[in-house]
């Protein structure tokens, strides 16, 4: 009891200790109940989610299975995603509608994807008619589309009411949600024209109109937009919340900034795994998962790998002569894949951010192949000095020299290069870059220090 | 003007096509005042920054020169930090005083921490004094801090009062800031307890108590607090806003949603770029700022491919020998590191988002272990078979898959360990690592490889 005291609801962040994490564990061992609720309830359900997902395996899904019956949706949709799938797995189709119930509709949308098609019907029918129709209708957009994040509660005014008015519907209508950021100022045919802070009705007198206080709507957002692009839409205007309207024009939702800055740090994060080649993976999943996960980027590279010693076989005579060759050869491929990464790392945020457009992408093409050319010359002189001392033998060390000035000039060009066009294509550049790149770095430079050393100073 | 028109409010993150840029352009150099201040007048702030950002250098700064006297505040914010910069070199003292004092604390820091001491010493002194002592005890905190991004203006009532009071405080005080999202309540002491949303005030009758309807606070953001960690904070309760407090506890400002959406972005971008050895580049950069930003990545890199290259000299007599090893021995090092760099992807999430702890850290490193284990058979098998139908030579084959279980192992490991060890020294785990990964992965990979096949093999 002390311990649930000392991490209790005032603290941010909680790193729990070891020694917590155990006693909470063995408690489920032991099925104390009466001692896990107690806990459950005194945390925040960010707390408690993060407490979980601290678990053993065996003694989470003893918890699943003991809580199931009364599993708090606030909890469940703090879970890391992986772990929503596990425990949507385990719990019966009563008790995911009882938590859909309880949710906003963009938290409900989020599980119902999780759920294999036949789950997902039987969970729909337990559901009222107008929860299941807004959560079929949700289902219906794409994946990462703005309806996926958006809820279905609003709140929305006529443009020639008053702030009094609008304070006294708002009193008045207990079906409102419970709280919202901006009221919505509506036309005749319900297309928003303009927003008011929640803050500036309380601040003006109940005779103005709500059309002279409220804000032009900066952005008008597409139940079909990206959820990547919302998420740069948000952070371009710094939104705290916005009107999501369909084909029509017409206001049919509302995301708030709190989606967003989930949607954000995925979006960003999902770069950094994917440049690495891991998926989606979490901390929190199973060795074979992991396993699997990686697998098929590895054999990818496995692949390009060969390809690279395919090119460097060509040369095996002249390895065999100069055997300094083979010691020299991956010097060259590695700085190409480095500046290589360098620029594509650039590249990819830019592509994310929008920030590279038909008008400026022939100059930032000229930007890298100059920098190229310059830190190529920078690291030809370098590694040529440091091969003289190393060999002492000139022509190896122009020979290093030039292969470093090609390969820089090839990475950063195709740096550049492949993410652009991959994206041409609709493909995700973060995903596919690298190893395109990295291909081209290996062979580029195995085959420019092999080919020029074989061809005009070995024979 | 029709071209205006086109890209008018309404549009979305408009992508400038070339034309008009060039356009916008042309007039710059026309010095056609009339036609630029309509444009930047017709546009959202963030939309001109856009076209700011996307304009040719030489015409940048002559809409400096042309705009210097009244840039707008809300465009400046808007730019990315590299352009603001170099638009600050250009602007008086004056005029950046002039757009401080148009902005929140906060956007104001973030202009003020790009000056040099002699010129932000100046362009203070021509603030207010109210504003000089807020600015200059924001700088006062550290630069990653939650004083950074928090701004002064907040809206706070004693929690006996009503809701009546609160609202006629809020109608009569002109001073309170235009729009917040809650209002916070205090004690007597000014510790913030609890905070209504302003739409709950708003659906609330007069003569219910603020303290009946507010919220308990599930946070208190210290002003010290990282902004990474405020971030991972809005994430975890999904906060729109929350209050920050000095060391005793009082409530001194708070943080607002949009803000947060910029530092998540910005820290997880910042991993990308930082992995991939770019510090903060912007694509806007140039060239020599560009080369010089990669450069010492790149000389680091050199410096870890010769020890690599050391450590493949030491085998040169049986590269001579067996010239299909120095054919061979990329794949085995290329391999480790690309599986190093998942486990480092993976790892540097789990630690920006703090989910690894004392209680599971060794559970994870575990895991590690069993996936290098895994993926070391597999690709064992793979390249082996590979190997054997290559150069059908069982030696060979057998050497391939016992150099490769061992480099993913070793892989798997430092992916974890060096980033947890580099966290432990308060070293960015994002910014190090996998030049310590890619090192220790070449240099098992070449060393095992080779050195097997050296002592095993081929004597």
């Amino acid at each position: 009891m002390s311990l649930v005291k000392s991490v209790g609801k005032q603290k941010v962040n909680l790193d729990f200790n070891k020694d917590f994490i155990n006693l909470f564990g063995d408690k489920i061992k032991l099925n104390d109940v009466a001692f896990i609720n107690r806990t459950i309830a005194d945390l925040h359900p960010a707390d408690v989610a993060n407490l979980i997902e601290n678990l053993d395996v065996d003694k989470r899904n003893k918890l699943i299975e003991i809580e199931a019956f009364n599993i708090e949706p606030e909890i469940f949709v703090e879970l890391n995603e992986s772990l929503q799938s596990e425990v949507l797995v385990l719990l019966t189709n009563d008790s995911i509608a009882k938590i859909l119930r309880k949710l906003e509709s963009d938290n409900a949308l989020q599980i119902l994807e999780k759920l294999e098609e036949n789950k997902k019907k039987i969970v729909l029918d337990k559901l009222s008619p107008q929860d299941r129709f807004l959560l079929e209708e949700g289902l219906s957009y794409p994946e990462d589309s703005a309806a996926r994040i958006m809820q279905r509660e609003f709140t929305a005014v006529p443009s020639d009411w008053t702030v009094g008015q609008t304070i006294d519907y708002l009193r008045e209508n207990k079906e409102l949600p419970e709280e919202f950021l901006e009221i919505f100022v509506v036309d005749n045919e319900f297309k928003p024209i303009g927003t008011v802070p929640s803050s500036r009705v309380l601040r003006t007198a109940r005779e103005s109109k709500m059309n002279s206080i409220m804000r032009e709507i900066p952005v008008l957002i597409s139940v079909n937009m990206d959820k990547e692009e919302v998420g740069h839409t948000f952070e371009s205007y710094n939104l705290v919340s916005a009107g999501v309207v369909n084909k029509d024009n017409k206001l049919i939702g509302m995301i708030t900034g709190d989606d967003v800055v989930t949607v954000v740090q995925e979006e960003a994060e999902e770069d950094v795994l994917r440049l690495a080649g891991v998926g989606d993976e979490e901390i929190t999943d199973g060795v074979f998962k992991k396993t699997k996960r990686r697998f098929s980027w590895l054999l990818l590279n496995l692949f390009t790998a060969i390809i690279a010693s395919i090119v460097i076989g060509f040369f095996q005579e002249d390895i065999e002569k100069v055997v300094a060759l083979a010691v020299l050869m991956p010097i060259v491929a590695s700085m190409g894949g480095n500046a290589g990464m360098q620029t594509l790392a650039v590249t990819i945020r830019a592509i994310a951010k929008k920030e590279i457009s038909s008008g400026n992408f022939f100059k930032i093409v000229t930007k890298e192949f100059i920098i190229g050319v310059l830190n190529g010359l920078i690291f030809a002189i370098i590694a040529g000095v440091v091969v003289q001392f190393w060999f002492e033998e000139t022509n190896l060390s122009i020979l290093i020299a030039v292969a470093m000035i090609l390969n820089m000039i090839v990475a950063g060009l195709f740096g550049i290069l492949v993410p652009v066009s991959l994206k041409k294509f609709n493909i995700d550049p973060a995903l596919a870059s690298s190893v395109f790149v990295t291909t081209i770095t290996d062979v580029i430079g195995f085959l420019s220090f092999l080919g020029i050393g074989s061809y005009f100073f070995l024979n």
